[in-house]
């Protein structure tokens, strides 16, 4: 078996998607000998869902794509530009996005509230349109840019390009789905945002995509985290062309998208977990399992709360079993579970059962398994049917040397 | 003026308190050359209030306490170990206290329940009674032992011992508060556990005590974040002797109490915040204000958000005026704020006002501020009446040596 190698060593090839085309540039705003800004368009009739951040001080760019989204908006063009996020910039935000979409609409001939847009970079700078709009031509003119080239253009502190793409039948016919995504820390160095572009030529009406794309992210993007810092700028989005000629599904239920579901989890598991794997500083990808927990949120926080804990993040970076941690962090959960039925397992090895260390506990084989790339946390916590899966890495020297000593 | 020390010189002078004696004395269990048992007896008539873990996997000896207390037991003594935390030892772990209670109720003449138990160090190893009741004899002895022996024989990973103590009136009566505390991660490696013992010789119920107690926990012990874990074990002790001659409150509102509530938040206060200058790595002590919140919940949320970003707290570390940072943490703590109203100040310098940076910003004398080992971060976000102060400290390579180098 070759060993998990937490970097990729390529980007993977991927598929275009019919009716959908990609344009990169570079507006010299903070990087060199690099593009910092792309244009994902689409064919007339495609449909749009998306999912943003949770938080009360989202930036205008989140604030106008959602509102966009809310209005049920026919979908032309996102506008994404890496390295500075338009956040925390008040009236001023708004003022750069209402300026800049306009121009754009004007060249796409299309309404400015068909353009969706993100940002991720520097918090609290303001953002002038006019430099955004002086790529525009090249932009649209050079609009065969590939799914890496995409990929690069979006990237802040991320140190590799991240793609996937997954095949699917919906009945008789074939459907593909392609996405990048961007993200390293839920902040990085003055940087900002996870951001997740996933296309795909199916036809879907926006409510069943809504849906689809909701419950892919609490299985993905909303099931890893890094730091626990949630950006401002948070933003996925799911574009679906309706060029393929599949029969269309009546509900979000109907056992014709089945295998769409498995191949949009796949996709989107695959970004997310490569986020995590460029996670600050990161040594090793930690995957937890819960189980037996009373509902599915239940299962989610205590997943959380161990992926979160500095304590056993640490430990995993220290290649030390000390599964102790892990007993603390399901204990401050606070989902109301009963310690005399805990048990946990790690790469596969009980450690604990019904409340105590099991009786014949051997560290030897738990210790080898932590030396790896990949370490597998298996936790139940009781008898009911929640479970969850969720992703993070460890915490390193790495992650101090990114977020306190980029200055000295 | 004198620059504020991160790390105390000395052990404060404290007073003894009437009706309560101190014993030490050694297990040699964990470790070499220092004591790790602690015993503190009150007289008759004493009252007791306590809080405890929040926990789900709490340990066997907050279990006992915490049903103690709940049955309104006399209290007698505190019996306290370090080096093993007596967690996740199941039922083991119960008939361990069973044993020692019972073996030092015997010697001390009273019931096992009138003894309250408190335990720190490693988890899920099981904790042998017959181990601790070998020094019951010389606990019980050597009866005058210090606040600074005492202080030393509960620590694990601290680097000092902690107390505090002040002077109060009740009516015309002189009352003393003094404490002593250990703590420097929520866990350290292997090793759990904030305690807390405090004792006064005033004469209070103990349902008065209680609510004393809980209000002033509120404003210290749970004011205080590290590394945002939380123990299986923590546990902080009110003891009132009642050997002062006040007149007795009527209620807990009683003016008469205004000064002894003063007097506690002091001893607590300083306490807490001690333990956060002992915090694993720490190189800056942090106070965060928050105003304007919609109520005191909303505002301590934001508070605490702010306190346990991984990446304000590697700012601060990097003495870096990364305020988006902040604006972040607070977005991501659910407290429904308008970022309109959000007002940020660093080290008494406005930083951003209603949104956005302000116009005149200039970062020096905020990272003047920085390099000092008091970091004051004051946030205002909106216009109600919640506040909260919390306490930290920042995020160093420090804390990845003590929790994930140690094995190496």
């Amino acid at each position: 078996m070759t060993p998990f190698r937490l970097v990729p060593e390529t980007f993977p090839d991927m598929p275009a998607i019919a009716g959908l085309s990609l344009g990169t540039a570079a507006t010299g705003l903070k990087y060199t000998g690099r593009d910092d800004l792309m244009l994902m368009r689409c064919a007339e009739g495609s449909t749009l869902a998306a999912v943003f951040t949770q938080s009360d001080t989202a930036a205008p760019p989140v604030e106008w794509s959602r509102e966009r989204l809310a209005e049920g908006t026919a979908i032309s063009a996102i506008l994404v530009n890496a390295g500075n996020a338009n956040a925390f910039t008040g009236a001023a935000g708004k003022q750069t996005i209402s300026e800049s979409t306009t121009a754009l609409a004007r060249s796409l001939g299309c309404a400015p509230e068909a353009i969706m847009v993100a940002s991720t970079g520097v918090i609290g700078e303001p953002l002038d349109a006019a430099i955004l709009a002086a790529e525009f031509d090249t932009l649209i003119k050079q609009d065969n840019a590939s799914w890496q080239d995409a990929a690069s253009a979006i990237m802040t502190t991320d140190t590799f390009a991240k793609g996937a793409s997954a095949s699917c039948m919906i009945g008789d016919t074939p459907v593909t789905i392609a996405g990048i995504a961007k993200g390293s820390g839920m902040i990085a160095p003055n940087m900002a945002t996870m951001l997740g572009f996933v296309a795909t030529d199916a036809a879907l009406p926006a409510p069943i995509l809504q849906i689809l794309l909701a419950t892919a992210t609490r299985r993905s993007f909303n099931a890893i985290t890094v730091d626990s810092d949630t950006s401002t700028n948070d933003s996925v989005f799911l574009v679906a062309t309706a060029v393929a000629a599949h029969h269309a599904p009546t509900t979000v239920d109907d056992p014709l998208l089945d295998d769409f579901v498995r191949a949009l989890d796949q996709v989107m598991q695959d970004l997310a977990i490569q986020i995590v794997r460029d996670g600050e500083g990161a040594s090793k990808l930690i995957t937890i399992d819960v189980a037996g927990a009373p509902d599915e949120d239940a299962a989610h926080r205590i997943a959380m709360s161990i992926a979160n804990s500095p304590l056993v993040k640490t430990a995993i970076a220290g290649e030390d079993a000390n599964w102790g941690r892990i007993v603390m962090a399901v204990g401050k959960a606070g989902a109301a579970i009963d310690q005399a039925q805990l048990c946990i397992d790690i790469g596969g090895v009980a450690v604990a059962a019904n409340g105590m260390r099991v009786d014949d506990y051997d560290e030897t084989p738990v210790t080898a398994h932590m030396t790896g790339q990949h370490v597998e946390i298996s936790v139940r916590v009781g008898t009911g049917s929640g479970t969850a899966r969720v992703w993070t890495c460890d915490l390193t020297h790495g992650y101090i040397e990114i977020n306190a000593d980029y200055r000295s």
